[in-house]
């Protein structure tokens, strides 16, 4: 067995905690978990369900103290962002609490048999139900949001899957916290509905752990590609999600630029050096009119991000990615630094940077993301110069764009750049995902399956499947696809009826 | 170039058509006039493309006699079965007409901003769009319904998506005529929107072309696996839709074998042999179980598939992949064959057949689909041997019961044959997927994708994308998103609300 270490960021200091890596006995016995659990979510219903992330909330909010100093020994975000990310992370579970009591979800419909042009129609009966137990690959940016106790997790056990979460390694002693507070609460209702497993050889199996039937990733392309082959090499493959990075794009439209270049300039550069830039969300690339308006806008940028000083990186690993890439960008012809942050003595730190490339069409390495906080002005002549350079970028989570009220200009890059992407913005900054039902947090590859969002109400599709039942009795039937009154909305006959 | 031929299977006659093989040139020429469509279609707008599916399923009426003669010539189906699969073609095409009227599949939802315990929330809206130009992989064995004209053609168009179809070389030259009766109807619209190239290179490289952003699939687990790798290896990846057969079981209670063996059997011998065997939906396996009762319902069983005569297979090729299968099934230890149908001296017949098994566990082979009229019956003992005996069955589109008003009878084995299942039929039989808001055709594995159907209202799904806008002018907004009085329901500020 192999112990587990973990480090702070802030100091460099390594320390061993009481934790081992997970083996295959313990990777069979958290699979068997989750898979008891599956049918005991199940059985708990919608309300029951509801109640338990309530409950798992108030459990987290009852231990905040302890929480958010375990996670900034290990994370060095501070406390203030820690706070923040645990308040969102009881908000996401007690989000979905009200989704599952609202019931749409479900998708529930009901045709009655009858007659069509193509002969008589049977009794059909549609609804969702669990996709069976689910990995869920923590991130390490979000060492509560997106990890053991994240909006996968939340998701997952809304739906009614009991999950596997695969613990980041830059936060062991988080995780394992946490997931002793959700055990409290979940084990004497429904067993151990949320196990952890740690180390590299445990991830490389949960994904292909037969009772495992759907997986959710939040990392690096590489990682995730590498996990996503192993799910469709399975005998049986199952859906995988993957979040890999985005690239983020920002265009200022000349008008834009011209009416308040200094406004966005400064709003641009909090939200490429927030949380480090360690933020998927993370404005990598923004693309700016040459001339005077935009040489104003990019003299603001670089003064701002010179006033901001180095931070610790989540681990030492992406401090020295971050130099790397910074390297990366600026040997890219036509590129170069303009403006640099205050540097540290630690090591372990990363430092604001801004490149800007002044060139034809944009060099594939500017058009991947760097993580951390630098970002990349790129000059464009006119729309279409705009609109090719938009159209080198791979697709995005977000597209973010500042106009101004019935501004007509680069009309052809704005298609360019939003297209690619899962969310579109005007005039505000795409760091800060809101927990929302309109949310969608996703979009073409590099999101695995552009089909689908890791954030907000829909996100809980991914762990449920469509079942059609025909021509059943009432007592073989869900509840909620029975004939009568129901708690939800639902589709019969063709028309949407509401409770 | 390589010309194609066709042959026809109840004669073995082989003729040149005036059709090639497809360059490169010309798949990028389709793939090229599918995303101009894909424009084109999404400017007419919803009410748009439902005349424009409406005038499809016209047109096709229009040229009945002839694209029912030619795809008989081409597959023996006959002309009763080919009328009613065109009947539903253009059942299909309306229905999704009435879908893209009603709305609700844009999964609009407008969150206006607002504060939240998470501090303020921006104006948040979310809408399904097309994820852009569509390849489909035709079925042989519904040379309409699942192919040029098909489901996932009428669903690719409906969400605003251009179709590239590689068609299936058993009916090449019904492909091509009903491919000229859509585009008489589209190209004067939208440009072609439904493009068809030919041979298996177009088929290898379609699946790979940069412009597609989504493949379906109906065919076989070989075929399927493989194309869904070359779509997970792209650059950028493209999610792939495929169903690859099914082995559809079929669970008959003892309480139901006493009271009705011999009407299941009847109605399950008529659902095996139907249309050859040659459906995705074929029971291919029956748990029944054993003493008096069961061996009644095998005898008639026996006796109702002796009575039915050989016919042509859609291909020679499968019919011999018939014979070779039935080979195997009938070569696996415990298996026997136990009833024949009357065989035909037609080369490329396919002859009815019945198999029983008896044994412990079930062998691999037997859990296999074997396309054509045969299905095996595997005799169970109790709850217990039924339930481990389905449970070595793979994922499955359907799994049917029979079961008695109020039977507590196999509790075990119901769960392990429906758990595994995207559509549970109750004393009914699974061949006929009858087009609905309800409908689900797909499940786990070997559907490529569980959490979606290629039959349905929902179908269009998988051609379909989030994505959300942010603070954005309304101007800016698609206008189903706008506020004020819409067509459709949708969701506003977390409430459900109807037009």
């Amino acid at each position: 067995m192999t112990t587990i270490t973990t480090t702070d960021p802030a100091t460099g200091v390594r320390r061993t905690l009481d934790l081992e890596e997970t083996d295959a006995a313990g990777l069979a016995s958290a699979v068997s978990s989750a898979t008891a659990a599956t049918a005991e979510l199940q059985a708990l219903g919608r309300s029951g369900r509801a109640r338990l992330l309530e409950a798992i909330a108030d459990a987290l909010d009852a231990r905040r103290e302890d929480i958010v100093a375990t996670a900034d020994a290990e994370t060095a975000l501070g406390a203030v962002r820690l706070n923040g990310e645990l308040t969102r992370t009881g908000y996401q579970l007690r989000f979905f609490a009200e989704v599952l009591r609202e019931g749409s979800y479900l998708e529930a419909v009901i045709d009655h048999a009858g007659d069509t042009p193509m002969g008589p129609r049977p009794d059909l009966r549609r609804m969702l139900v669990p996709i069976g137990p689910v990995a869920v690959y923590a991130a390490s940016n979000f060492p509560l949001a997106f990890s053991v106790p994240g909006g996968d997790t939340a998701a997952a056990l809304a739906a009614g899957a009991g999950v596997v979460v695969k613990a980041h390694p830059a936060h062991p002693a988080t995780s394992a916290l946490v997931a002793s507070v959700i055990a409290e609460v979940t084990d004497p209702l429904v067993g151990r509905a949320v196990s952890v497993v740690y180390g590299y050889a445990a991830g490389i199996d949960l994904v292909q752990a037969p009772g495992i039937r759907a997986a959710s990733f939040t990392g690096s392309p590489g990682g995730g590609r590498a996990l996503a082959e192993l799910a469709a090499n399975r005998p049986s493959p199952i859906p995988f999600y993957g979040e890999l990075g985005s690239i983020n794009p920002v265009l200022v439209s000349p008008a834009a630029a011209a009416a308040r270049g200094e406004s966005i300039a400064e709003g641009l550069a909090a939200s490429i050096v927030q949380g480090g830039g360690q933020f998927c969300t993370k404005p990598g690339i923004a693309l700016v009119p040459v001339g005077p308006a935009g040489d104003a806008l990019v003299g603001a940028l670089s003064a701002s991000v010179a006033h901001v000083g180095a931070k610790p990186a989540l681990t030492a690993g992406m401090a020295s990615a971050y130099d790397a890439g910074l390297d990366e960008l600026t040997a890219v012809p036509g590129a170069a630094l303009v403006s640099r942050g205050s540097a540290s003595s630690t090591i372990g730190s990363t430092t604001p940077a801004l490149v800007e490339f002044v060139g034809d069409e944009l060099p594939t390495r500017l058009a991947e993301e760097c993580f951390g906080p630098v970002a990349v002005v790129v000059r464009y002549r006119d729309d279409e110069h705009a609109a090719r350079l938009a159209s080198a970028l791979p697709g995005t989570l977000t597209a973010t764009l500042f106009i101004e009220p019935g501004d007509a200009g680069v009309p052809m890059a704005r298609v360019a750049v939003a297209e690619r992407a899962g969310r579109i913005l005007y005039d505000q900054y795409p760091t800060g995902v809101a927990v929302a039902w309109a949310q969608n947090h996703g979009g073409p590859w590099p999101s695995t399956d552009s089909v689908h969002t890791s954030v907000g109400a829909t996100s809980i599709r991914r762990y449920l499947r469509p079942v059609a039942w025909q021509n059943a009795p009432a007592a073989e039937l869900p509840p909620e696809l029975r004939d009568g009154p129901v708690d939800l909305p639902r589709r019969v006959d063709g028309v949407m009826v509401l409770p």
